[in-house]
C-alpha cells in the first residue's frame, strides 16, 4: 500500500468513527406501532393475573398458578392450580372444541374451587380440586351482545337485533321476535355516550334483565359503502345529525320465570336519553338518569322493576352549559339504603353519598381534581377506592376515601398513571403502572394497610439511544391564567445547536388527554419514529380536553375550535421560542376531533403551519351526531352563529400549505360527508388539498393499517417539511 | 451616477437582455383549457353556420343572414333574414318566456321561409316573410330525453321514465305507465355501445315510434353516493358486471294515430343486445342489428312494423373475437329497395350497397383505410359523402363515392382533420378543419365539382414564442412491424443541450385515438401548459386504438394492457434515445382506459416510470360493465387467465414510484370499488399510493373542476418529477 492510500485509510477511518459512535438503533414504525407484526416480538415479557376471591393468581395460555395469598403474601413456590391440558381432558372437545388459552377465565368466587371458561360453543364451570366439568351451557352463535350472569348462571344475547336469555339448564327463551337493524334490543344505544356502552343489565340475583329497546325507524340512513364483494354493497348506518329527527329509546324488565317483560313507564321518549341503568340490591328498583335532549338537566329517577312504574325524581341536576353523567349510581355494599352518586356539579367530578329518598347526606370527595373512577369498595373498612389525579392534573393514582369520614389515603406510590383492579373483598388491588421513567410495573398493594408490593417490572424494549429525549411541562393558556399541560419530544441524537422541524400533534377534544406522567409522558410510537427522522414533537392538552375540571372542558361549549386552537398558538409561541425550532417549518396533525384541529389551523393561520395531517376529521358539527354534537354545540337552530364560524367549509379557500386528509372510508363516526364536503369546498375554491382513504376501515386504522398510515403520515412531513 | 454604478448597470442591463429576448408569455390552465373561466375570452371569433336547403346562412345571438347561396356562391352583401327581437316580438313572451339566442335553430325545409326555435317552454315555427309564429307547441319539462319529428310536428318525450308523445297539435298521449329506474322507456339502452346513443326513432314520416324498453330490476345496483344533501344520499346507479345478470331490451313500435302499440317479437331478450335501429323509407318495417351476448355474431333483421312480426335475417357476419356494428342501415334516397350496410368484415370499415331481400350488391369502398363517417347523399350525382382517413391513418378528409361505379373523388383540400356538414340535396359540404400548422378553417365544399370557398380562418390566440414545439412522426410497434404514431410536445423555449423530464400521456384503449394531423398534432392545453414549465411531452397511439383497422384494434382481445403496454415501452425506448430526455425522469399520465395502462405501466414497469397520475383508472375488468368489457375480455368465466393477468390488484405489491389516482366521486362508468379496491390492495401490500377524489364529478371533470384537476396533475410532476 502506497503511503496516500494508507492515508486515505486513516482518513476514512477518523471520519467514520464519530459517526459510528453516535450510530444509533433506528426502530420501524412496525416494531414501534401496536399494529406491527414485529411490535409483540419485541414487547418484554408481561404479567397477567386475576383475583381469586383475595388471592391473586397468575395466568398464561398453558396454566393458572398462585401468585400470593389471602392475605397479600408472595407465595414463595407458585402452585399450579390447573393446566390448559387438564381443562381440554375434562371438556367433551369432540362435542365443543378446545380451550386454546387460559388467558380470558373468570373466579366467580374465592370460596369455590371452580373457574369460568369457554370455547367457541360452549361456556363450563371447571373444578379444578375435582377436574371436571360441574356445569355448563352452549353459546349461541354469532351474536352482537351477550351478558352473563354469574349468580343465576343465565346469559342474555342478542342475535339478529332480538334478544334470548339462555337460562342456567340451557333452556333459551327468545323475549322479542320484531327486532331489526332499524329497531334493536339489547344492544348499546344514544351512540355510546353518557356512558353507555351496553345494552343488557342483569338484576344482582339474575331475577330481571333490564335492557335497552332503540326505535330508529325515523332517523336518516347515511349510506356508507362496503367494497368488500363482488358488487360494492350498501352498508347503511342509521345516523341522527345535529338538529335532525333522532332515535327512541325504552328499557324493557324481563323476567325469565315468568317470560312477562313490562316497560319503564318513562313516558314518551322522544328527544330524551335514558342512561346510566342500576339495580337496588334487593331487583326491586331500577334507576337511570334521564336528560332532555337539550342535556342541561339529569334526573335520576326510580322505577318500579315489577310494574314498570316510575317512583320518583330523587335528585336533578342542571347546568347551562350541559350535565353529563357518566356513571350509574353504586349501592353501599353494607347497607342498601344508601348509594354513591357521581356528579360534576362543583366543577370537578366527585362522589355524593345518598339514601335511597334522595336525601343528599354528604359529600364524599371534594378538591380541584377529578375523581377519574370508582374502582370499588373495601366493605371490611367500609371505604371507596377510587383513581384520582388529586397529586397532579397528569397523575393518576389510587385512594381509599372512608365514607364514614371522607377520609382519603393514597393507596400507591403515588408516582406516574396508575390502573388497579380490586379483589373480591376489596383488601387488595393489582396495581398497574408506568411512570416517565418506568416502562411498566405491577404491584399488588393493600387497600387498608400500607404495603406495596412489586411483582413485575418491565424494561423498555428499546435502546436508550433509538429513543428520544421527552420532556413535560406547563405553559399558560391564551386566558394568560389556566396551567397547560404540554411533552415535547425530541430528535433522537438531539443538538441544541441544531434548528429542527416541529409537528404539533394534536386531539384538543372533551374526553381525552394526551399527556401524563405514564412512560415517557404518553408520547406515542409515531412521535418516537418522526424524531428519529429529526423532527421535533410537540403535544399541548388545550382547554376543551379531560381530567381538568368542567371549566376547563366547558369554555369551549357553543364555538367548538376557538379557544382550542387559541392555546395550541401558545403552543406554537413556545416552540417559536425554542433556539433550536425552526419555526418556519411547522406541521400539524391530529386524528377525529385532532383532525378538525388539524384543518382548522392549517386554514385558519395558514402562515404558521406548512404541512399538515387530519385525520377523520370533523369539518362540519351540522353533520356529526345529535348526543355528542348537540352537548358541545346545540342545534343548529339554536346556535346558528356557532355551527357557522366553527365550519371549515368557508374556510377551505384559505388553505395554504400542504394538507393530506386520511378517513377510514367506513367511518361510521365522522362520516365521510365530511371529508368529501371538506374536498368539494377545496376544489369550488381552487386550493389543493390531498387526500387518501382506507377501505373496509373505520373511525380509526386498526393493525397493519396503522402501521400503513403511519408510514404515510410520515412520508408526508418527509416530503414536505424536512 | 459614479462609473462603477454605472458599469454595474451596464453589466445588469447585458445580463437582463437575453433573459428579455427569450421571455415568453405563460399561459394559465385557466386561459389554455375549455373549462377556464379566461379561456373562452382568448378565442378568436368563429363562425357558426347552418343550411337553409342549399344556400349557407350565418347566425350569432342576435341575427341570421345569407353567407352563400343556392350555387355556393358567397353573397356580396348579407342579407338579414330575421333578428332575435323579430323573433321575441313575434310570440308571446309573457306566457312562453323569451328567446335568447338565436344560434341553436334549424331549418326543416330550403322551400319553407320558417325556421324552427324555441323557449324554454315552447317549440316554434317562425316564418320570417310573415314575420309571424306558424306553428307552435308547448315543451314538456324536466324530461329525461326528447325527439322532435319535423315532417308530422310531433315530438316524442320521457319523463319520470315513462314515455309520451305530444301531436302536432299539442295534445299529448301516455303511452306507458310502469316506468321507473328500474323499468325504462324511450333511453338509450346498452350503456350507449354498439353506437346507441338514444332511445326514440321515429319513422321517416312520424307516422310510428320506435323505442328502447330496458328491465334492468335483474342488474345489481352499484351504490353511488351524493354528498351534495344534508344527509348524503344513495344515488344506485344499475350496473351489470362482466359475467354477471344483465338487463334485458325490447324494442316497441307506437302508433300515435290508433294509440296502441305492439313489440317486435325478437324472442327472449336475455343476454341480446338489440342495436342501430332504422326505417325503411315506406315505414312499414322496422331494421335492427341484433347480437348475443358473446357479440361473435351479428344479424341484420327486417320487422313488420305493424304487427312486430320478425320477417327476415338479411345479413350476418360473425368474427371469433368481435363484430361491433356501430351504425344503422341507410336507404338510397333514389331507391327505396336499396340500403347501405357498414362493416369491418374485411378489416377495415366500409360501406356495403344490399338491397331489401338481403341480396350484397356490391362493396362501396374498399382499402387499407376506414370511412370514418357516413355523411350522406348527393341526391343529384347519386353518391355518397363519407369521412375517411385513405390518405394517412392520420388524416381524415371527405370524398364523394358514386353508388354506381365506386369512383371516389376528394372534395376537400386534402390536408389536416376535417369535419363537415352536408346541405339539403347534398350539393355542399360545410367543412370545418385544422392542420397542424392551421388553428381554424371553415370552408364552403361542393361536392359534385371541384369548389373551396374560404369562409372563415382564424389564428392561434397564443403568442407563437409562448407554445411549445410540436412535431409527429412514427415509430415501430413491438410486433416490429406496425407504425405507431407519436406526438412529441417540447419544452417551450426548447434547448437541445439540456435534459428534460419527460412525461408519456396514454390512452391506449379502443374507440380513441390521441395524434391526428389537427391543429399542433391535436396536443392538449395541458401538455402546453406542461411544456411551459419545462416537461417534455410524449403521445403514442398503440395498437388497441381506433381508426386503424380491425387487427390493429383488436389484437389485445381478451389481454387488454398487454400489447398496448408492449407498444408504449417501445415509445420510451425512442424517448430514451433522444439525447435531450433525461431517462431518470420519467412520468406517465392517463385517464381512464389511460388510468389503467398508468396504474399498469407504474406497476408492471416500476424502474421505468418515476412518478404517475393515473385518472378514473379501470383497475380489473371484472368491475367494468358487461357490454363493452365482454367485447374485448370474454366473461370471467371464459377468460380467467386473462382477468387475472390483467387485474392490477396483484401488481399493487410492485409499486415504487409515486402514483396519484383520481377519480370523479359519482362515476358511474368507471366506479369507484377500481380504485378503493386497488388501494385497499396497496395498503395490504405495504405500498403507498397517493388518491384524491372529486365529489360530484362523474367519470371525467368538467368545467373548473378540470382546471382544478390539471393544476392538481401538474403539482404532483413538480413535486416528484422536476
Amino acid at each position: 500500500m502506497k503511503l496516500n492510500k494508507l492515508w486515505s485509510a486513516v482518513v476514512a477511518l477518523l471520519l467514520a468513527f464519530p459517526a459510528m459512535a453516535q450510530q444509533t438503533k433506528q426502530y420501524s414504525l412496525d416494531e414501534l406501532m401496536w399494529g406491527g407484526s414485529s411490535y409483540w416480538q419485541l414487547q418484554p415479557k408481561n404479567l397477567y393475573t386475576s383475583f381469586w376471591g383475595d388471592r391473586l393468581l397468575e395466568a398464561d395460555v398453558e396454566q393458572i398458578r398462585t401468585l400470593a395469598d389471602e392475605k397479600g403474601k408472595k407465595v414463595k413456590k407458585p402452585e399450579v392450580l390447573f393446566t390448559l391440558d387438564e381443562v381440554n381432558a375434562a371438556i367433551d372437545t369432540a362435542k365443543w372444541g378446545k380451550v386454546y388459552s387460559l388467558m380470558s377465565h373468570r373466579f366467580l368466587s374465592g370460596k369455590e374451587t371452580s373457574c369460568l371458561l369457554s370455547t367457541s360453543k360452549v361456556r363450563f364451570l371447571y373444578d379444578w380440586k375435582a377436574k371436571q366439568v360441574v356445569w355448563q351451557q352452549p353459546l349461541a352463535q354469532q351474536t352482537q351482545a351477550s351478558k352473563f350472569e354469574p349468580q343465576s348462571r343465565q346469559t342474555a344475547y342478542v342475535k339478529d337485533w332480538n334478544l334470548y336469555v339462555t337460562r342456567a339448564d340451557g333452556q333459551t327463551q327468545q323475549v322479542t321476535t320484531d327486532g331489526s337493524r332499524e329497531l334493536q334490543y339489547g344492544m348499546s344505544v344514544h351512540r355510546d355516550e353518557f356512558g353507555i356502552y351496553e345494552g343488557l343489565f342483569w338484576s344482582p340475583k339474575g331475577s330481571l334483565l333490564a335492557f335497552y329497546r332503540m326505535d330508529q325507524t325515523m332517523v336518516t340512513d347515511f349510506p356508507l359503502v362496503d367494497i368488500a364483494h363482488r358488487v360494492a354493497q350498501l352498508a347503511p348506518e342509521k345516523y341522527p345529525m345535529a338538529g335532525m329527527t333522532s332515535h327512541k329509546v325504552t328499557v324493557g324488565i324481563y323476567n325469565p320465570a315468568t317470560q312477562q317483560t313490562v316497560y319503564l313507564q318513562a313516558g314518551d321518549p322522544t328527544d330524551r336519553y335514558f342512561t346510566n341503568i342500576a339495580w337496588s340490591p334487593d331487583e326491586r328498583t331500577v334507576y337511570m338518569i334521564e336528560l332532555p335532549r337539550t342535556q342541561d338537566k339529569a334526573e335520576l329517577v326510580a322505577y318500579d322493576a315489577a310494574t314498570g312504574q316510575r317512583k320518583a325524581v330523587l335528585y336533578t341536576e342542571t347546568n347551562s352549559r350541559y350535565v353529563e353523567p357518566m356513571n350509574p349510581i353504586t349501592f353501599l355494599p353494607w347497607d342498601d339504603t344508601k348509594f354513591i352518586y357521581q356528579s360534576r356539579r362543583d366543577g370537578y367530578n366527585h362522589l355524593y353519598l345518598f339514601d335511597t329518598t334522595g336525601r343528599e347526606l354528604r359529600q364524599l370527595t371534594k378538591g380541584e381534581f377529578e375523581v377519574l373512577d370508582f374502582v370499588g369498595f373495601n366493605t371490611k373498612t367500609k371505604s371507596v377506592i377510587i383513581r384520582s389525579n388529586e397529586a397532579s392534573p397528569i397523575r393518576y393514582n389510587h385512594y381509599s376515601v372512608s365514607v364514614e369520614n371522607g377520609k382519603r389515603t393514597l393507596l400507591d406510590n403515588g408516582r406516574g398513571v396508575h390502573r388497579a383492579q380490586l379483589s373480591e373483598s376489596g383488601a387488595f388491588l393489582l396495581d398497574r403502572w408506568s411512570a416517565p421513567d418506568t416502562y411498566r410495573s405491577v404491584d399488588l398493594v393493600a387497600t387498608a394497610k400500607p404495603m406495596q408490593l412489586q411483582l413485575h417490572t418491565a424494561q423498555s424494549p428499546y435502546a436508550a439511544n433509538g429513543l428520544p429525549p421527552v420532556e413535560s411541562g406547563t405553559i399558560k393558556a391564551a386566558d394568560g391564567q389556566t396551567n397547560l399541560y404540554y411533552r415535547l419530544v425530541k430528535p433522537v441524537g438531539f443538538d441544541p445547536q441544531k434548528k429542527y422541524p416541529a409537528v404539533v400533534y394534536v386531539y384538543g377534544g372533551p374526553h381525552a388527554h394526551n399527556v401524563d406522567e405514564s412512560w415517557n409522558y404518553l408520547a406515542r410510537p409515531w412521535e418516537v419514529y418522526m424524531a428519529q427522522r429529526g423532527y421535533l414533537l410537540f403535544v399541548l392538552d388545550n382547554r376543551g380536553s379531560e381530567n381538568r375540571g368542567f371549566e376547563f372542558e366547558s369554555v369551549t361549549h357553543r364555538h367548538l375550535g376557538d379557544n382550542e386552537m387559541a392555546d395550541q398558538l401558545e403552543g406554537v409561541k413556545f416552540l417559536k421560542s425554542l433556539p433550536y425550532v425552526d419555526g418556519d417549518r411547522l406541521g400539524v396533525h391530529g386524528w377525529s376531533f385532532g383532525g378538525f384541529m388539524t384543518t382548522n389551523l392549517m386554514c385558519s393561520y395558514p402562515d404558521v403551519f406548512k404541512v399538515g395531517v387530519a385525520g377523520g376529521p370533523v369539518i362540519d358539527w351540522k353533520y356529526y351526531e345529535v348526543m355528542y354534537g348537540e352537548r358541545y354545540m346545540d342545534t343548529p337552530e339554536e346556535n346558528p352563529e356557532g355551527y357557522a364560524s366553527s365550519s371549515l367549509l368557508p374556510k377551505a379557500k384559505n388553505l395554504k400549505g400542504r394538507l393530506q386528509i386520511i378517513v377510514g372510508y367506513n367511518d361510521p363516526t365522522c362520516v365521510l360527508q365530511h371529508s368529501l364536503s371538506f374536498l368539494r369546498a377545496c376544489e369550488d375554491a381552487g386550493t389543493q388539498p390531498d387526500y387518501f382513504v382506507y377501505p373496509g376501515e373505520g373511525h380509526n386504522m386498526m393493525g397493519q393499517d396503522m402501521v400503513h398510515l403511519h408510514e404515510r403520515i410520515t412520508r408526508y412531513f418527509d416530503d414536505y417539511l424536512r
